[in-house]
C-alpha cells in the first residue's frame, strides 16, 4: 500500500534551500512545522542548516538510508537526484520539479527516461510536476503547501497541484479533517489507480475524493475502482467534460480526455460517485466521511421555518428522494410536544420559537420512525434557537443509525454551531439544497452497494464460424464486414436473421427468391458501400419474379451511377420480415474503457433526439434491461398509446449476446444492428440489417485457426 | 414609493417591552442600536423606559404624530393597536404579530378585518406575521432581527421571515451590502408587487432579490415585474416548485402555489431571473449588484492553475457561454509578458508562479480584446500569488466596461482578498462553477434587456360570428363546444378547416359526401362524447356512397353501445385532408397568470415525451417562433432525415391567432387543435380537429349581442 511513500521513516529533500521564497525551503519547513517525527535529510549545495536541520551536500555524504526522496532540483538535474535517492535506499521518490511532459517533446523524453529508470530500479515515482504528499496520520506534510488540516478520514488525490493547495488551505481554515492528500502531477509512473488501491486498504481513510482530468489505464481503473468502491465511497470530479473543457485539459497536462459518455459509463459501472462541481465534491465528502449510509431514499425534513423547508422539499423531489409523512405512531408522539401550529407532515415545522429541546424531541421520534431513512435538520437563527446548544444536543442525540445532515443558515449567529458540527462530524451546509444533493449522492451509493451480484450470462455460440469469417477478412486485410457476413456472425451468436442469399445475376436472384418465398427485400452488396439506402441500393416488398428481375437491374444501375468506383459483389435477396418496433443495438470501443454497448429506439429517436443509453460490456441481464429503461422513449416500448408492449426481454437478450461477442472478439471494433426488429411477446425478434467494422494490426493472425 | 414605510421620520412600537427576550424589546433595541435618526416612540402598558427611550402607555399619551407603527401585541389586541396608530397619523403599519391566516379560519377572519380597516383608512399595512423592514440607507432596522449589514445596493423581499433573519445575519457577517430588506409575512395588504414598484423607483437599489412562495395578483405582477426588470434586475427564488414543495407551501402560509410551468412562463415573459436555489439567488445578486451587464455571452477565463480553468471551461460550455481564444492582436500582447509555458487560448493560464502584475497585464489585454464580453479570474494561492495585493490590483485595473467575476479558492490564504473584493464590489465565488453560473444569469438578463420591441399582431377576424356561437352555448348553459362549432370559431379567426357538414341520417351523410367530394372522414357529434376516437367514433378514408352509408351506421351503433347515455347530434362528414406533420396547438388558463399557449409535435411527442413549450398570451411573432424552437423535436420540423422543412411560419401564425382569440374571449377556458396539419412551405395548413371548453358564470350575458 505504498508504505514508503505514505509512511516513510526518513525523507531526503534534494534541492533544499535556505531561501523562504523557494520550494526547496517550503518542503523542509512544512515537514518540520508539520511535526514529522522521522528523519529529515535536507540536501543542498549551499546551505548548511535549514530550520535547525543539518544539511548535506549530497546523499552520499549523509551515509544513512532513506525511505523517500523529495526532488526539487532544476529539470536537468532531476535524473541524477533520483538516482542518488535510489542509491541511498529510497523505495519511493516524489519529483516536485516541473518542465516535463507538459512543456513538449523534450520534456516528454526526459519524463520517459525517468520512468524507465524507476521501473528498472523497482522505484515508485510520484510526479513529476506535483506538490507532493501530505499524510496527517503520519504528521507528514511532504508538500510545499504550508497549510496542515486536522487529521480526518477524507483522503484526496488530485491531478491539479494548485487545487491541492487550495483544498489544503480551505480545509485547514474550516478545520475539515483530512487523511492523505496526494498531488498526482504528470502521473509518469504512479497514477490514480495505484492510490485508489492504497487508500482502499488504508484504515484511516473513510472516503476517497479525486480530481481527475484523465485516467491512464481504463481497464485497471475499472477493476480497482469497483473493488475500492465496494469498501468505501469514491467521489470523483472528472474535469474536461465538455469540448471546451477537454481542450483546456490537453493544453494543460498534455493528457487526452476520454469521451465523457465513456467516463460516465465507467464510473457508473464501478460505483464511483461523480461530482458535478468542485463544491459538491467536498459537500459529498463531508456527508460520506461522517454519516452512516441511508437504508433507502426516504428523507424527513425538520425545520424551524417554512421557507427553507419548502426549498429542501423542492430539492428532494427534484432529485428523486421520497418525502413520506411520519407514521401515525410517530405523529402521535410529535403531537405530545409540538405546538398545534406546527406542521406534522414532511417537512416537520417545529416553528420559529423552537428551542433545542423541541428539535431534539422531534429528532428522537424520527430516528425511530420506520417511515424515514435519513434526517435533514434545517435551522434559521431565531430568538429561542440557541444554535450552538442545538448543535451540541444534536450530536448527543444522534444514534448514528440513520444519516443526519444539517443546514444552519446565517452568519455569525450560527458560526459557533457550524464549527462545532464540523468538529464532531455532523455535515452542515449553507443551504438546504446542498444538504439534499449530498444526501442524494449517499442514496445512490447505498443503492449501488446493495446491487445484486453481477452474473454475466454466457450463451452457447458457434465461435468456430466467427473465427473463420474474421480470419477471411484478416487475410483480405478488409476491415469492413458486409451485411451478409455480419449477419452470419450474428447468427453464430444466436441472433435470428431472415433467410437469404447473395445473388450475382438476375436469374440467380429469382432462384433465391423462389426458394425462400415472396415477398423479398433486395440490397446491394459491396465492401465500399456502407450506407446502402442512401444511393437507392435497397428495394423492399418485391412480390414476383419479374419484380425481382427489375429490382436487380435497378440496384446495379444505381450503384454504378452513384458509386462508380465500388466493386459490386452482387445483390442480397432476403425474405421480407414481419413489421415491428425498430430499435438500434450497437457496440463501440472507447480507447480508455473498452467495449461500450448502445441501445436506442430507431429512426428519429436516435438520429434527432439522441435518445440512447450506453453501458460498458460485459453486461448482466439486469443491466441490459436498465439500458432500456434509461431512454426517454422507454414508455413507447412498454406500450404507450394503447399498443401492446414489445418483447423487452428479447432486446435485453440481444444486448447481452452483443456483449459476449464484444468480449470474445476484440477485433470487432464497431457493430450496428440497425434495425433490430422486435414485436410483441411471443413473436420472434430479428436483426434486419447489420454492419461490423473490424480492427486488427497488419498481418494479424486470428487465434482460433 | 411607500415613503412612510421605508423612510418614516417617527416610528411607534406598540407592544414595546423591557424584557430582552421579547420581540417588543428587539424592535426598540434594533431601532436604537441601528442608529435610527428619527423619533422612536415605544408604547408599553408596563415599561417606563427602554434603552433610554421614554415609553408611553398609549399613543394618545404621546400626543405627537407618527409616520409608521410597528405592532407587536397579542393577536386579539392588534386591531385596536393599528387603529391607535392611524389615529396618531400613521400612514403605514407593520403588523409583526402572528396567528392570523396561517393558523386557520378564525385568524383569516381577523386578517380580513384588518385589511378592510386599512383600506377604509388609506393605510398601507405590511404583514401580519412578519419580522419587519430594514433600510440601511435610512439607518432603520425596524425588524426584530438584530443583524445590520452594511449599506448596499441589493434589496430583498421575502415571504419567509426566518429567511430574512438568516440573510441579514449572513450579510452582516460577510459584510455584504444591503439596501432594503422587507419581510412580506402574510401579504394581507401590501404584497410583492407593491415592493417591486417601490424598489424599481428606489435609486439606492441596483438589484431586487425576492423569495416567494406564491404571487398574489398574477396580472399585476406581470405588468409591474416587466416594468421593473426593464430598469434593474429582479432575481426571484420561487419555492414550492414541485409537488412536495407545493404541499409544504400550503401547510405553511395557506397559500396556493400556482403551477410551476406558469411561473416559469411568467418570469420569462417579464424578464425576471429565476434562481434555482437559495445560494444562487445571492450569487447572482452579488454579480448584478456590482458589475456592468455583458454585451454578449463570450467569456474569457484567466487562471493560475489548469484544474480550476478546466472546471470553469466545462461549466461555461455546459451553460451556453462561448469561449473564444484571444484575437491575434491580444495574443501577441500576451506573448510579450507571459512565460512560454503559459496557455494562450481560453482559459488563459498565466501559470502557477504568476504574481499580481502578470494577472493584471493579462486582464488589461482582455479588457480591450473585442473577442470577449466578460472576464473570469481564477486564483489558487501559490507562492507568488499574493492574493490580497492581487485583489487590490484587480480593483484598480478594472475598467468596468465588461463584468469581472473572480473565484479565489482556498481558506485563510485568500480570506483577506475575499473580504477586500466584497468591500470594493468585485463578486468572488468559492468555486469556478458558481462564478460561471452567475455570469450566465447576467448574460440571460442582458439578452432580455436587448429584446426587440414586442409587437403583438392583430389579424382581421370575424368576431360577430364567434360572439353568436358563444352566445348560443351560454344560452344552452353548455360549456363543451362541439368539433363542428369549434372549427367555426377557428374559421372566424382565419384558420383553414376542411369542408364538411353535420349529417343527421344515412342519406344526408351521402349527400354531404357527394357535395364535398370523396374521400371523406366521418366523426360522431355529441356534446357528451369528447374523445371520439376512443369509442370508434371516427372513420377515415371513405371513398364511396356505400362506404359512407355503412360508416354512418357503424358510428351510430358504436356510440350507442359505448356511450348509451350520450345525446347524438349526428355524424360530421368532412373532406379528407392532405397528410402532413401533426402538431398540437393549445390554450389553457392559469389561475394566476391567465392564458397560456402550448405548442408540441403530435402523437408520442406530446403524449409520451411531454415535449411541449408554453408561453403566456398575447404572443408576438418572434415569441411564437421561439416556442417551436424550445421543443426538443424542433429539428424534425426543420426537416431532419432528408425531409423538407415544414411551414414553420404557418404554425407560428396559428399560435398568434389562438393568442388573439384567447385575449378577445376570456370565456374560452381551454382549446385544443389536435392535430393541426402542416406541410411544406407553399402548402396550406389546416385544423383537422378542435375542441373548446368555455367557462362562464351562470346567466352570463355575452357583451356583443
Amino acid at each position: 500500500m505504498l508504505k514508503e511513500l505514505l509512511y516513510p521513516k526518513s525523507i531526503a529533500i534534494i534541492g533544499a534551500s535556505q531561501n523562504p521564497g523557494k520550494v526547496g525551503y517550503g518542503l523542509v519547513a512544512n515537514l518540520v512545522q508539520g511535526g514529522f517525527k522521522g528523519h529529515i535529510v535536507p540536501v543542498s549545495l549551499t546551505a548548511t542548516k535549514i530550520l535547525e536541520q543539518k544539511c548535506y551536500k549530497t546523499l552520499v555524504e549523509y551515509k544513512g538510508k532513506i525511505d523517500l526522496g523529495l526532488v526539487a532540483v532544476p529539470v536537468k538535474a532531476v535524473k541524477e537526484a533520483v538516482e542518488s535517492c535510489v542509491d541511498a535506499g529510497a523505495k519511493a521518490v516524489i519529483v516536485i520539479t516541473a518542465g516535463f511532459k507538459e512543456v513538449g517533446a523534450e520534456g516528454l523524453k526526459l519524463e520517459r527516461e525517468l520512468v524507465e529508470y524507476a521501473k528498472a530500479s523497482d522505484l515508485r515515482l510520484l510526479g513529476p510536476n506535483c506538490i507532493g504528499v501530505l499524510n496527517t496520520h503520519h504528521q507528514m506534510n511532504a508538500t510545499f503547501a504550508p497549510a496542515m488540516p486536522p487529521p480526518g478520514r477524507i483522503s484526496v488525490i488530485s491531478q491539479s497541484g494548485a487545487l491541492c493547495v487550495a483544498i489544503l488551505d480551505w480545509a485547514a481554515t474550516e478545520k475539515i479533517g483530512m487523511g492523505k492528500v496526494i498531488s498526482l502531477g504528470n502521473k509518469a509512473e504512479l497514477n490514480e489507480v495505484d492510490f485508489l488501491e492504497a487508500l482502499a486498504e488504508d484504515k484511516e481513510t473513510a472516503v476517497i475524493v479525486g480530481y481527475l482530468e484523465n485516467i491512464v489505464d481504463g481497464a485497471r481503473f475499472l477493476q480497482v475502482a469497483e473493488q475500492t468502491a465496494g469498501q468505501k465511497p469514491v467521489l470523483i470530479l472528472k474535469a474536461g467534460t465538455t469540448k471546451a473543457g477537454a481542450k483546456a485539459a490537453s493544453s494543460h497536462t498534455g493528457s487526452l480526455a476520454g469521451a465523457d459518455v465513456a467516463y460516465t459509463a465507467a464510473f457508473k459501472h464501478s460505483g464511483v460517485i461523480r461530482a458535478e462541481s468542485f463544491e459538491r465534491l467536498f459537500d459529498y465528502a463531508l456527508a460520506f466521511g461522517t454519516q452512516p449510509l441511508p437504508a433507502g431514499n426516504r428523507v424527513t425534513i425538520i425545520t424551524n421555518a417554512g421557507g427553507p423547508g419548502i426549498m429542501a422539499a423542492d430539492a428532494s423531489e427534484a432529485n428523486g428522494l421520497e418525502l413520506l409523512p411520519p407514521t401515525d405512531a410517530a405523529r402521535a408522539k410529535l403531537k405530545e410536544f409540538l405546538p398545534t401550529t406546527a406542521a406534522f407532515g414532511n417537512p416537520i415545522d417545529v416553528i420559529g420559537d423552537a428551542d433545542p429541546a423541541r428539535y431534539i424531541k422531534a429528532l428522537e421520534v424520527l430516528q425511530d420512525d420506520p417511515n424515514t431513512d435519513a434526517i435533514l435538520v434545517l435551522v434559521t437563527p431565531q430568538n429561542m434557537t440557541a444554535p450552538l446548544e442545538l448543535a451540541q444536543a444534536l450530536e448527543k442525540a444522534h444514534k448514528k443509525k440513520k444519516p443526519l445532515l444539517t443546514a444552519f443558515m446565517g452568519g455569525s449567529a450560527i458560526a459557533g454551531a457550524k464549527e462545532y458540527l464540523t468538529s464532531v462530524g455532523i455535515p452542515n451546509y449553507p443551504s438546504p439544497e446542498r444538504a439534499v444533493l449530498s444526501l442524494k449522492a449517499m442514496c445512490d451509493y447505498a443503492a449501488w452497494r446493495k446491487r445484486p451480484t453481477r452474473v454475466v450470462l454466457r450463451f452457447p455460440v458457434n465461435r468456430r464460424r466467427v473465427d473463420r469469417l474474421i480470419a477471411r477478412y484478416v487475410r483480405m486485410q478488409n476491415k469492413q464486414v458486409s451485411e451478409v457476413e455480419a449477419k452470419e456472425i450474428l447468427a453464430a451468436y444466436g441472433f435470428r436473421t431472415l433467410p437469404g442469399s447473395l445473388a450475382t445475376d438476375r436469374e440467380e436472384s429469382v432462384e433465391v427468391a423462389e426458394r425462400i418465398g415472396y415477398p423479398v427485400v433486395m440490397k446491394v452488396v459491396s465492401p465500399s458501400i456502407i450506407h446502402k439506402s442512401d444511393l437507392g441500393g435497397v428495394l423492399i416488398n418485391l412480390g414476383s419474379a419479374d419484380q425481382v428481375r427489375d429490382a436487380y437491374d435497378l440496384i446495379v444501375t444505381r450503384s454504378k451511377r452513384f458509386a462508380p468506383k465500388a466493386v459490386l459483389r452482387g445483390v442480397y435477396v432476403e425474405k421480407m420480415g414481419r413489421r415491428g418496433r425498430e430499435v438500434i443495438l450497437g457496440l463501440t470501443r472507447d480507447p480508455q474503457f473498452g467495449p461500450m454497448l448502445m441501445f436506442g429506439l430507431g429512426g428519429i429517436f436516435v438520429e434527432v433526439l439522441k435518445d440512447v443509453a450506453f453501458h460498458l460490456a460485459p453486461v448482466t441481464a439486469d443491466e441490459a434491461m436498465q439500458m432500456l429503461k434509461l431512454t426517454r422513449s422507454y414508455s413507447l416500448l412498454m406500450g404507450a398509446r394503447g399498443q401492446k408492449p414489445v418483447d423487452l426481454a428479447a432486446i435485453a437478450n440481444a444486448i447481452q449476446r452483443i456483449s459476449q461477442l464484444a468480449t470474445d472478439y476484440p477485433q470487432i471494433a464497431e457493430l450496428d444492428i440497425n434495425p433490430f426488429i422486435v414485436g410483441e411477446v411471443g413473436t420472434e425478434a430479428y436483426a434486419a440489417d447489420a454492419r461490423i467494422t473490424l480492427n486488427f494490426p497488419e498481418n494479424f493472425e486470428p487465434s482460433h485457426e
